[in-house]
């Protein structure tokens, strides 16, 4: 008897197999594969094949495999939390990087002792081997399957545009499905609404962890109820979680707020508010040899410097548009020099005025403030702007997400012929910035256009998309597509820079706009007297001054190259009596403005150089006895290593050129390498 | 028969004269003097005289006299506009600098015909001879006799605390007096509620000329009717006129508002609103240069530079007292985070945000981040600030009333003992600054304390009133009093710089400040382990980058010096094959961060050469055929001086001479002066 087949494509191949194959067949002697791929969509295993399916495997530590354990890792953990406490609600449990959380609305938060209980019983929950099984149901078998479930009830019908961020990888708008845990004898005993897919059973879930807890509004909405999440993460070995843990370990410790806080950089006032940093001396001086520096770069490379208002009449906002798609990320409005008479009946109507999220609109107006020639293209307007965003004081986080940053704002006015040397120029200029601080690392971005929603004609939008990609594929650098990512506005390449631990920082963007001109009406006089439209670019190089700090910080964990370091040289006598001494040698390093500060407390001396050790000076200049009788003073470097003995000049021009070569230097063998500087 | 005498004191000598001795007896001699002072108090001439007065002439030409002369001017003028216009209410009409003004309730606003025909009834009536007769009145009269004057009847009655300004030139809340006209045949042909005095007749008005009409609210409250003002201005000789008028000529000329548009340095978009300036390259390019000046010389001078947010919550300004004493000078509150259940009530209380007025309250948060040792002491915290302040939109006057401004501000906190030693240096280091900016000519006044209206204790106050006084004498510099004018919270010395046309300027302030250090209970550790409140200082250099820079454009009327100027280097190809060697020489400069500009332009030579001269550059370099074949170019200074030839090694060295030493190249002599150029 002929068993019915049907033809797959299996890893590239056709294949014939019977027509009830799925998954768990077809890869029986692989236990790594947890799922199949089937078309490009990841599914369970168990999924039944159709004729020309496109099946892939999905092993377990395949970052789908892993995304596909942690969401069976939320389910576990939701049976665990309802197993202690039966009257909690669900919210969304997604998967989220590196792990999972589920929303709980309970009575009381979870305590350290609940996570302790609740991964105790996943544990137990995990080796009786459940599986997962998927259910179609309609959206009325939904409804009154979870009906004491307010929650799930709420998200059951919502349209393809209300799902939102991670509820994407929880519900879709399409088909509506339950997963059920089966235990070994076949019984039901947990079910949740789910879009799947998951594991074949919960002893797929390797190790897992609990990590913490927070409150968190449902649906992200402050209007809404308090829930209660438990975050966690999952691997496919003890080692990965091991690294994860360890990498986690190291970015705690290079956490800029941790750092700024330790080395006396910054504040965040509770008088001001949140998300609006304070920066004390030693933060601003970091600041303003970053900014010193981008000031000569772009003097350098024929940037036209100006200023704008920090708040503008809201018309300016009008006219970009920002008023009517950007406004929840604005401040509320100053209303204005309105007048009344005695009666208090206005006589004069008012303004509304804003503080500015943005320094396009201003900018355009000085390129509209006279008549413009391409003789005068490429213009490039540059201007350290601070904007004011308004994110949700839960939202904001240390410096990467505050209200009020100083972007290295940069527009650029330029024909169309003139755009893709500008462009190329440009993306040379943003690497070499950004690789004088000492980010090495890099690919690209190409955000496409959105065929839902662009302005503009296609014809500018392939040539610019064209040149971008192009520009981008000659920097040599990985070119990573980013289709339908682009703003309605025009297509973007942006610089994403990996640090010191690994971790992706998106710095620089370089954005076309094919939007602002048209609104502002930005024309320049060609040379045959024709009166054209510039192309706009925006540009910002650090993003903003704040972020790159933070993402700065965190690179060097503190300890800065040379020359942006805020203390650059921890000066101590040995002594008292010998600080006359190193106070001379401060006195001719401040003045060729040195960051100096010299440590003439009462500490012992072992005290004073791990003190200085905390301060991350690049230079511990020491003076004891021997170096005062020979004019000279003692070097100690971050790694403990001393270079002794060096003649008081030496010292000084060396320290210049440490910083004159924006040298990192954590050793002696840094400084020799980077300086005139001989090791003994 | 012995005639009754009094004893005066005349010009500081005892003198008897008749018991019915008034001015005019006294100086009949004397047609200049015009007025007396009687115990210090300006008063008319016949006013009788008492027993032990003290008696001083006032002359027509002193400033006492020149401003009776004005006051009587404006009756003058009152009177023939109520001639054309017999409705016209009156408003007032005081005494200003140089001139004078009165306001009227009128239909129609006054057309520059009307202003003739005005001047032409004064000099009628001047020619008349109509002498001035003071009445006192009580209030009830005065009612009486201006019942259909409706300004008048709400000035009488007016206290002490209600009179503003300028109208403190006019009424006062003692004895109210009319003064009335009276022709030759002695009939009264005006009148007005005046405080006086007046000249003896209309005779004595010997040049006056009417300047400009204006809209002004009554008593300067927008909720009060709209009056019309004419301004004039009065002198004692048609020579001291023309002089005044050249003044104003040449002020005009320096107009900052005038040369900031022709000279392209900064903007009023009317999109963004009144008082906000808009930078374009040029003006920025000013201000950079300041700027980077600025920063250098605080570094060198150990300043630690911070810097703090825009806006904050309110509750900071509490702390500090400007809500409750500044509030007028603030933008409204913009109110955050407050949070709604679904029905919109509160569940989560917002606050109040503000633009920020001044910065030292954000200083002293982080002066108190931390425990403070004396050994830190003196702080010296620095920032350009920008702040905004609610300035009428009918009261901002180009970059020198605005509603932003940034302050280069600075905090110094530090001990007792250490105020006299940092005040000296302070005020030392303010004057070298303004002298590296061209200003040369200053003078000091000392702000005392009003002794009702302060706060901190008298010994305190004391101690640095005396030591503001002598740092003040040690400069060598005049030194003038401004009793009772210091703030509420400490005194103050400021820097008053005369500009080239002779006008003062008050620029830096250094003020002490008794109050906030209270008010945020800011403390350091003393050598002896005590708690000790710091002094504070607040200094303003240039008071605001906005204010300054108006002042310098005002100073050098455009032309500054070269290290200031927004183009240092205009280059003209004397034909376009000569362009490429200019364009060679402009991009050594460029790369030297000297700003240039290459006028590539079809225009012809000729008018090149004009266009340069208006960009007010210091040095127009051209390049002709023989400078081409020498490897040369010429120079070209703004007073048409030329150096023709010069290598173009020296030209670039000596033009980064002359920049690197601030000086001012109007000319050739000027440039070898400064440089090692030598005149061929």
């Amino acid at each position: 008897m002929n068993q019915p087949t049907i033809s797959i494509t299996l890893n590239g191949e056709v294949k014939e197999v019977a027509a009830d194959y799925t998954g768990v067949e077809l890869f029986s002697d692989d236990k790594n594969i947890i799922a199949v791929s089937i078309n490009g969509e990841p599914r369970d295993l168990n999924t039944p094949l159709h004729e020309s399916d496109t099946v892939d495997a999905i092993t377990l530590d395949s970052p789908e495999g892993l995304a596909i354990m942690r969401h069976s890792a939320t389910h576990v953990m939701a049976q665990a939390v309802q197993e202690i406490r039966p009257d909690a609600k669900l919210g969304i449990g997604p998967v989220i990087k590196d792990g999972f959380y589920y929303d709980f609305d309970v009575e009381n938060p979870f305590t350290p002792d609940d996570l302790k209980e609740i991964e105790k019983r996943m544990k137990t929950i995990i080796k009786s081997s459940q599986s997962f099984r998927r259910r179609v149901v309609t959206e009325e078998e939904a409804r009154a399957e979870e009906s004491n479930q307010p929650y799930k009830l709420e998200l059951i019908g919502l349209k393809e545009a209300q799902i939102e961020g991670e509820e994407a990888t929880e519900i879709s708008s399409g088909e509506l499905s339950m997963y059920d845990n089966v235990d070994r004898d076949g019984n039901v005993v947990w079910k949740d609404l789910c879009r799947g897919p998951h594991l074949p059973n919960t002893r797929y879930i390797k190790v897992f962890k609990l990590m913490r807890t927070a409150a968190a509004y449902w649906r992200g909405n402050e209007k809404n109820p308090m829930l209660q999440r438990i975050y966690g993460t999952a691997w496919s070995s003890k080692d990965d979680l091991k690294t994860y843990m360890s990498k986690l370990e190291e970015a705690a410790k290079r956490d800029h707020r941790k750092l700024g806080a330790e080395m006396d950089l910054f504040s965040f006032p509770e008088d001001i508010g949140p998300g609006l940093p304070v920066f004390h001396p030693k933060g601003a001086a970091i600041i303003n040899a970053m900014e010193d520096y981008s000031r000569q770069m772009h003097r350098k490379h024929g940037y036209s410097f100006v200023q704008t208002p920090h708040i503008t009449k809201g018309h300016l906002y009008e006219i970009s548009g920002h008023l009517q798609w950007y406004k929840d990320g604005m401040y509320p409005a100053m209303h204005l020099d309105e007048e009344h008479d005695e009666r208090g009946n206005v006589t004069k109507q008012g303004f509304d005025y804003y503080l500015k999220p943005m320094n396009c609109p201003m900018h355009n107006l000085i390129f509209k403030s006279r008549q413009r020639s391409y003789k005068e293209l490429p213009l490039r307007l540059f201007e350290f702007g601070t904007v004011y965003r308004y994110e949700k004081s839960g939202e904001v986080h240390g410096l990467t997400r505050v209200r009020g940053l100083t972007q290295d704002d940069s527009h650029i006015y330029c024909t169309r012929e003139q755009m893709r040397g500008e462009l190329k120029s440009l993306l040379e200029f943003v690497l070499q910035v950004l690789k004088d601080f000492g980010l090495k690392d890099f690919y690209l971005e190409l955000s496409t256009k959105d065929p839902n929603k662009f302005v503009g004609s296609d014809d500018v939008w392939e040539e610019a998309t064209a040149t971008l990609a192009q520009v981008g594929k000659e920097s040599g650098l990985e070119l990573v597509d980013d289709p339908a990512g682009a703003a309605f506005y025009g297509p973007k390449i942006s610089v994403q820079a990996r640090d010191a631990i690994g971790r992706t920082w998106q710095v620089s963007t370089i954005q076309l706009d094919f939007n602002l001109p048209e609104r502002f009406g930005l024309e320049y006089i060609a040379a045959d007297g024709s009166h054209q439209r510039p192309v706009m670019i925006h540009r910002a190089l650090f993003g903003s001054i704040e972020r790159f700090l933070a993402i700065l910080i965190e690179h060097y964990a503190g300890a800065f190259p040379a020359w942006l370091a805020p203390v650059q040289v921890q000066a101590i006598p040995v002594a008292d009596e010998f600080a006359q001494h190193i106070l001379g040698v401060v006195s001719r390093l401040r003045n060729d403005l040195v960051r100096c500060e010299v440590d003439r407390s009462d500490d012992r001396f072992g005290k004073k150089i791990r003190n200085a050790a905390k301060s991350k000076a690049p230079f511990i200049l020491i003076a004891g006895e021997e170096d005062v009788s020979k004019n000279a003073v003692s070097f100690r470097f971050r790694d403990g290593s001393q270079l002794n003995g060096v003649a008081v000049d030496d010292a000084v021009t060396w320290i210049q050129q440490a910083i004159a070569h924006r040298a990192q230097i954590n050793s002696v063998n840094d400084f020799v390498a980077n300086t005139d500087a001989v090791q003994a």
